[in-house]
């Protein structure tokens, strides 16, 4: 099987990022990661890019007229390192270019810390220990114009009947985060994900 | 320890009445089932009582003014029977008695076919099916005023991933329905939910 060509976006430490190159470097996730692109030019996640030799690409926000130019800039840097598959990393703008979302639909992903579409948004660890539920999770989705809707991929659940804080919670539903990313992303190096209304089943290649 | 004495709503087929029934007489639920109460002259769970000589009492809505005085008819029912545990299995009549609720706080519950807050609803598994979840499951919760909202006391999650229409993802969830309600039924026989905020606790019975 070819290795699946990976872009990521990440704003901040990248431990997405990291642990999915972790899975590279050990022969479980047949990708390889082309280019980590970020808008923040202190973001932890370089220095990860740096020491494994991936590319980085900073894009700064106060240089694009509006967000659709921004995209478009994302887009271009996409095409040119030959991105098959866009990962988000915990990347916290919210991608709104038309034509990036059009040329690459169903091959943006983003992964949330809870089973969408329970607890969306920036604090669902700690919205889903409040709300007291026992089971939480993670989901891996297609990102498109909607926020944390997109088509889902992959869901996994987690027992936080026992977290005693948010952040136990949050730290128990990373790990499993890690573990499904970098399986999801190996999963686009052996087929494709087929997108049937809301409804996303995968098709290995044959 | 002393088995818990429950007493069953169901307004119609009530699978989860039969099934914590099977799981009383196999000997893996620590509960006795003191009485059927349903709004439903014609609900089949009232042959299920019968079979296993449980008292039934109708109660019609038409003949109360209004739902406190039917609510309230029920309270005196629980009282009577000696009711510690009151489970809805399939009660389609939303509690709405002031009194009923406050004397039997924290101990009313109900099984929902999805994971709460995701899914409330009459329609839960075609939701979670439509919206293409790939992991839905069951929560039992208490009941309070809200609508699906109370505390949680248990979740389990399902595997929904490879069932192919809303029919299969209900049939899938009720299995896991059948052996949850039967389990958290039983634990009351071995302690108690403290309820802080919006979360429940296990607290065994020293």
């Amino acid at each position: 099987m070819a290795k699946v060509k990976v872009a990521v976006l990440a704003s901040g430490r990248g431990s997405n990022f990291k642990a999915i190159q972790e899975h590279i470097k050990a022969g479980r996730c047949d990708a390889e990661i082309k280019v980590l692109i970020t808008n923040n030019p202190d973001a932890p996640a370089i220095s990860i890019a740096k020491d494994n030799k991936i590319p980085v690409e900073i894009i700064d926000k106060s240089g694009f007229p509006d967000r659709e130019k921004m995209d478009e800039r994302i887009k271009e840097l996409l095409d040119r390192y030959g991105a098959e598959l866009v990962v988000l990393a915990g990347y916290m703008l919210i991608l709104k270019g038309r034509k990036l979302l059009e040329s690459y639909k169903n091959r943006i992903i983003n992964i949330h810390p809870a089973l969408l579409p329970a607890f969306p948004g920036a604090t669902a660890q700690k919205d889903a220990f409040e709300y007291g539920v026992k089971v939480s999770g993670v989901t891996i989705h297609f990102v498109d114009e909607s926020l944390d809707a997109g088509p889902i991929i992959y869901q996994e659940a987690v027992d936080i009947s026992d977290c005693k804080s948010a952040e136990e919670t949050a730290a128990k539903i990373l790990k499993t985060e890690h573990k499904a990313y970098a399986k999801v992303v190996d999963s686009f190096s052996k087929g494709h994900y087929a997108v049937e209304g809301r409804r996303a089943r995968f098709v290995p290649s044959s």
